[in-house]
């Protein structure tokens, strides 16, 4: 038995049970996009929650306690993902990274967005012209040290 | 001579005056975010817009009319970045891709968020544990066409 | 289980039966493009949809539910197709590319044709000096946002 | 001097004399794809139309001498393309590659669509709901020897 | 059940029934070269040839029927062939790839050499100094449509 | 100076005195596969048919030095050739590789066909249906050692 | 002018005037390591510590700007480092990496090593069976966020 | 069997009897690098130890036996890692990299730092600003040989 | 079934059998260099030999079949080798490849050394600063063929 | 000015002067496999050494300068060598790379060879059948430390 496993499982299970990841978000208290990270096996849970993912996915205790294992992270197949839906935030980086990158060092001087502490909101923004996906990323600045 | 020629006068120019892009920016009557990716090569500027950046960075008139020109997009030297500060966004996709799949899928149906019809916004959030960087990514949700 | 298993079950399935691609679309009352690739795991259907298919293909209703979700999208197992029939139509992007860029911003100025809301229609030419294949795109053009 | 400091030349004078592909296209009675593909190295023409081409952009007599051989065809520079706008195509092939392949199959038997005996028609379809890029490809139906 | 699956039980009934392709070829009036790709999994044969196949390797109806689609093509693992045998042909590409393309145009002009209206015959050439493999490879030349 | 540049020469004049490949050949007294090869950097010649080489395309001495020095091979600038011409031989090996690996081992035992003991003959088959380009390679078998 | 080639402007200064790492440091009042990586273009200096660069290497006032600004980082010419004395850093990574990491959870939690907030001190450590290199990686501890 | 199932087989027993790696190092008498490493199946270990292992994590005696192969080493699924916690060394190579080699060279001479005489040792150093990781490599440093 | 099985079944056995690839080169009366490579499924066996491997390691009929048949050779996972013990050698080769090169070429001339009419004998050379790995190449000098 | 004009300049001059390794190797009093290696950029000399090669291939004392640093090594420009002379040594490390590992842990327990306290014999080796060429390779052999 492997992690991987256990994300086939529960995706399985939440097809066939026709469940929403907003649902199991509100069941644990905790934001759509982190508990939608934790049950695709890119986030660990603690003990409580993990128990509360195996009452809905219907996940056996040997299942429940890998929930809680920090895992190995990376949900891409292939270097430069292929899905469109995924693909287009990687056109985003090609296209705008280096702008990106010029306006936080102008902004905070050298340093990086965490990626660790970090969260994101995606909602929707109605729109006449056709909705909108609204993504919003926040991470703390992490200047580079001088020692 | 090519459009790669002109990016790196602008760069170099950039650094020997000093000049901000926040600066550019307001004289184009743009948002920073574009002006700077117009700037890199990666998005075109009208002919009024361009004289302006023209003066801004003492262009000829020959590089100047590179700058209206609809260019080869892509910001990456690799395949995956090698700079930090961007590869942290590499990284999120990595880790967070199937998760926004999902959810993007969940509220809208079957499409993507558009990287076209799209615009980001970069801003500083004070913080008392370090500021954060706020990165607001707003794309049109395009559904998949049955036919 | 997976889709990929539901795409093997099915291709199986139209090998042993003899089904024809065209009679499916016909089935369901859509193109015989969209159902191809739908049938192939490229597309998702909706409910009535799969349950036409599940009757042709033998697919039990777990297997059905499998149908209706936005899939993971891609069907070249190399970034590069080896299969010489796919692989036309990668050289075609390889000689033509360019000059395809070039004429769509001659003519629309900077922008994409989407691959999102877009259809395909494939024919058949007849010709005394051998018939040809007729691949018709139709994607709408989404300019860039200035912003 | 190789042929790709001419292609380069003939996109420098092309941005400065402000030339449309469409007027090259008539000047020597030949389709805008075919013309813009050959400006682009990935053509040849024969003497008469090389020193049509030559008066256009001002080639000298060597530079158009090279414009009359074969040339390494290949206008990637990267295996996958990052410019969006070409992008797109290859997406169409990782997402459709397998559907075409399917149909082709079903209604010509085993073989592919030729790349070499082929031609391409671009056009605006006008639609209310924003313009559509139509893209026409017919290639001959090669298929495959048996002996 | 898939192609790769029915080219193992071939080749392993092969093996264990020590079988020679020329026999195969000789039974079915096919050229071994044809014969041997189309048992590989890399040519489609006909209903009456897929027969003869299944009884000198003891198939079940549902392989046979798989012997007469047109196959996902591609029999190298990876993009650069690793075993010595198939390697050196990669080598003769590499080393002698754009010479033999001068010459297929100096002779021709621009085009190809077809690999679909093709065919291959291996002979073993007697030498006194070693005897020498004589493939003899022959493809119609196909030139480029202007248009 | 390097040994791609005198190639870049050559081919450049070549190009401007509009030379033959078979010419230089005959000049030689080799064959033009051997001296195509030879010209575009992949084979050494000796110092009389240097001279020869040099008095056609005008090389200086020191230039004319370089081509008796064996040459680091390769033709090919990326892994997969990207050039139809030369692509239609990768795909051969691509497609056929297997089987001619089956073939050799059937007829000499376990070796390989020597890439250097090697000679090539490029020649046009006339035929009704459209000529056909004829390849015929011709390498020592060598088989493997067991010590 | 790019920031590469200031860098080897440095390094080639370096060479001739026979400059130690240390030496640099010293007259900065920063640690070796951290100058060496600025000097190498994979770190910004302040205006005062540049124009002291600048005095040791003999820079412009032009280059000397370019020290100050944050660099494109990235030191290694290809994926994996083929430079036997920085590829053992990355075999230390390629065996022991799942090492590292489980040890780093099982100590910490889940999280990651700051290569941000971090620093690195080399040193000689003497011993009888030969010297040894001794790093030190000095990195905050930054644990996910859950939110 | 083969050793990454045995892997897999510590991994769950790990988690589903909350093992932790400094008890295993304990129960061994070495070091939690080597251990941690030796049970990844990246170092092997004697027959003693192999069996202590077993006893704690409930291995077979043949399952033992291949605790005491040298293993094929490489922990890494993809040539740039794609986990964070791992990727953030990397990262530490690719910024870090050349500054490393510079001063190796200039302490040692011409060398290499040995990652085979080579240990590790990972700390937790207490800090008010957050605590720190503290990795201390030391490897014997290796001059090439002159000859 | 196929070949790579019987690989894997063999070092099973080896293991626990604690058989030495020594002694099994002694009983088939090769070099143990020759053997190891053909159980690792390298190099084939006549009937005689693939009996005596059969015994040792207690392969059925069939599996003894396979031993016999020229496999498809190619021994590492990845392109670049991960095992540091393997990777040594393509270390030498990345560093030592083009001098290797100009050696041969100056003692032979143009040329190879052949990699099938080859022998290997790898021995321990005591010596008093630590026992030298003795690695012995022997392959037939292959000049290149002009034609 | 860096380390690889350099090297083009000693191989320039080795041609049009005609001068041979053995020839500088005796000059220098070392082995003619470290001497090539050092004029073609993958190891340092000292002083007194890089002053002899000055003389022979007439260098600057800048130039000389960089013959005693160590260098940046690596000579294959492509992952997998594509010239024959070094590819055949890529490919016996391919054939025979998982046999070495074997026999060098059975003779001498887990560990490697140095490819740092390392060196290399190229010979003649005359042989009625072709002349053999005989590369002995010679590294001390590193045990794994257990700590």
């Amino acid at each position: 038995m492997n992690r991987l496993q256990i994300t086939e499982k529960i995706i399985q299970t939440k097809i066939s049970k026709d469940i929403k990841w907003s649902f199991v978000a509100e069941t644990l208290g905790l934001s759509k996009e982190y508990v939608t990270a934790a049950c695709l096996g890119q986030m660990p849970l603690n003990k409580e929650q993990a128990v509360l993912i195996a009452s809905i996915f219907d996940l056996t205790e040997e299942e429940t306690n890998w929930l809680t294992v920090p895992p190995n992270r990376g949900s891409l197949p292939t270097a430069i993902p292929s899905d469109p839906t995924i693909y287009r935030f990687y056109e985003l980086i090609n296209v705008y990274g280096s702008a990106i990158k010029e306006l936080i060092h102008e902004e905070f001087g050298d340093g990086i967005m965490s990626a660790i502490d970090f969260s994101m909101n995606i909602t929707r923004e109605p729109n006449p012209n056709g909705d909108r996906v609204n993504i919003q990323l926040s991470g703390k600045f992490l200047p580079y040290k001088k020692y």
